[in-house]
């Protein structure tokens, strides 16, 4: 009776919005060490500063590690206080399979696969550094605006994949026809289609950082033509974005439970 | 009897939205077709993929020509099905001419006239390559998302052209004062205002590749003058698209058949 | 008598939208004539087509002045049709310092003063030639995007005012700040602040064609924060003008007279 | 009984938009000095400006904090005319801590605390220069177009620290990524993962200096995606901000005291 009263405990104070200060105070902590698990990675890449603090780092990554299986082992283990998830096995695999329980073991599987398969090959330890930026995901269960940019997404999803549609025929079509038109001045940079989608996609990005253009007049007039045509259509994205912010602002009739708007046609209303 | 009930069904297999289950299946097989065309002569510039695969890139061609030619021979045969065109001769002629039907002719005929006219001359034949992408163009007839581009840039077309002609403007004068200022210090790059228009194009639309630059303090108070102000007014375009987008998006008012706004002032209307 | 009515004629004739079929001829005459123009002056540059076609690009400088001389003659001459300007010689006055007239005489002017008081001084009148793009304002009586070009500006100017502010001492602060950090590193390219402000300039507005930029640590930081925020701030003119640009297309209450907003406080409106 | 008539003339002219003409002469005054002390920091930098006018400098530089420092005496000394700063001593200390007259005190005292602390050490005072650009910020008292600049970015708060996390975070994990992969091919430029940033930012603002790129065909693909997919997400603040003024100039139901939004529920109203 008292364990299930501390399962239900625990589970309340691992569910976010819920609990008191004490589960606020918990809710912290895991993000801070998020972060701190990602400022690690990106200093571990400086030499200098692996070489003094190495112990350091190893110590916060078990550290790490350890609160973040204890944190995966408690939501399991308390996924059976809530009567959807009773059954201790099926309810429990239930559980387990639901987007944000798998991104917490997506989280930690990389260092004990990495520990006990290669038995501390650091070429393999270096590589799994990487699966580290997956503890990033982690931050979604907290982050209502990470949930906000998905639901922008969504809603915009035709004009989006329009977007990107014709942005993409359009960066194929103009590096094709740049390649045509430049391989004989410059058989190096320009040597096939997808060596010139380099070209595409930096100068339609106008990213540009100079080390492919095109030197033929012809290809000046190409590349100019494509860069005042092309570069509006790879920004329409952006704006598109934006205004589905804006629309997500201004609208308040959306559900209460996914977000989705609940349409502009209801009576008596005008926009 | 049985011919006509044959036409009368090929017709409907091939007309985009009609049909079932097979006529989508139709659908599919053509798109991914056309995107393996694109494919095939982006990847065919890749001198070490096209020496391995060189028999199976003109497989595919033969193969893709087949059954495009078959496509416009079925949709010219089956024309007649149509009460509209029903005349053999000058009904399939009308309906030959109509945008798509050129379209599909374009797709192949190409092929046709290099294999034939220049009798498989290898230089002709690679200069040919290029007309595939107007295979690309068959993708219109699916694409609904393309149709609503051209609806929303035709809707647009007033502010469209007034940014474009007010660019056209800026770069003509900016780089001709640019030449004048740099031509002394730079007459290799600034030799002439049309040589001069490559500068102004890659500022304007802030590519700027870095190898065309001023270097005069004169050209470079008139560089940074024209970058603050033109940048702009370059990137005007890609912001009223995108609020023909979003005004396509909140708009109910439009005719079913051709998309048209049903314009704005119907009486009760607020907008 | 006769030379009134031929006046009036002559008057109406010239005045952009009324008249008959003749007056749009004039019209689209003096449009295309003004285009020309600076074709002209773009290709002259190009000593190749220059040094071929000189007697061409002279001729035509003749007939162009012949045109747009003749053309400012009559409009000073039938003025008096105009009750408004009936007076010979302060109506006329009047009428000619009215913003089109004083640009129609600025297109003629520069070509006058060159050659009667320099005489056919060869640097003079190179150096005129760029006098010559005054003569593109000709086009701002004909073009009503250029009017609402202007208009939709100036409806938007407390906003554009604000950007513009605002950048100014973004660019200030930013290139003062990194010239204090990168002075000792590059002394040479960042010499004083005026010199640092080129730096500003270009990478504000994103086109940084990659002849300046900072190498220390500090200076990146510092440029990487300044991209970061000063971007954005930089591009908010061009989003002001496109939503400047859909009221105006949304917002059918405009004086017929001059375009201004009739405001929005009228009653019985929602917006 | 004369005093403090004099005292309560003195608050009233000092303060913005109240007062007669001297008052606003007085205004326009401070907001002068204020911009040329801002020049004169930009010229004295040149060094052929600095060594000629240098006298002129200093002498300026002297005027500038008399008149600020005169200015700031008065404010403080004037207090005591409005009732709820009337005791000498704790109204006067509760008065010059509010915000526009800290940043009065911090535009003067770097001055004292450099001549007095420090006295005259030139290499101090070089660094204290910078300190001068605090006097930009006494410009906010003058500036309405300031002040709705800091409305409207509070008034987006939320929108904007949604785009700068989610920018934040593609920043870290795409530089990241790009580390990895281009570390060995160039070990010196994508040193560690700080280092790399620079890369990042400069590719997703798409300002691309031109100096750090990937080489790898791995890397240019991860390059591409990173730029296709980035560049919008970067450019979402400034379109936040400009929609946040569209909507600050649409809607008139403001508080007139703070400028907040009163709410889009009244009855009756449509939007």
């Amino acid at each position: 009776m008292t364990s299930r009263r501390t399962k239900r405990r625990v589970h309340v104070l691992l569910t976010v919005g819920k609990g008191g200060r004490l589960a606020r105070a918990i809710d912290w902590l895991i993000v801070g060490l998020i972060v701190l698990n990602v400022v690690a990675v990106v200093l571990a890449t400086v030499d200098s500063v692996f070489e003094r603090y190495r112990s350091v780092f190893y110590a916060f990554e078990i550290v790490s590690i350890g609160v973040f299986t204890l944190e995966y082992g408690l939501r399991i283990w308390s996924a059976t206080a809530v009567p959807e998830y009773s059954s201790p096995i099926t309810g429990r695999l239930r559980f387990g399979t639901r987007p944000h329980l798998l991104i917490d073991l997506f989280a930690i599987v990389p260092f004990y696969v990495g520990t006990v398969v290669f038995a501390f090959d650091l070429r393999v330890l270096r590589a799994l550094r990487l699966f580290r930026f997956l503890r990033l995901l982690k931050l979604v269960r907290y982050s209502e605006a990470m949930q906000r940019f998905g639901r922008v997404a969504h809603r915009k999803r035709d004009d989006l994949l329009l977007a990107i549609t014709g942005s993409s025929v359009l960066l194929v079509v103009a590096s094709s026809l740049m390649y045509f038109v430049e391989r004989d001045a410059q058989p190096e940079t320009f040597s096939s289609i997808p060596a010139t989608l380099w070209w595409g996609v930096v100068t339609l990005t106008t990213v540009a950082y100079g080390n492919t253009y095109p030197v033929t007049p012809a290809g000046k007039v190409l590349g100019g033509l494509v860069a005042v045509l092309g570069v509006g259509l790879f920004a329409l994205p952006a704006s598109i974005l934006a205004s589905g912010f804006i629309e997500d602002d201004a609208d308040p009739r959306r559900c209460p439970h996914c977000g989705e708007s609940l349409g502009t046609d209801l009576p008596g209303h005008e926009r």
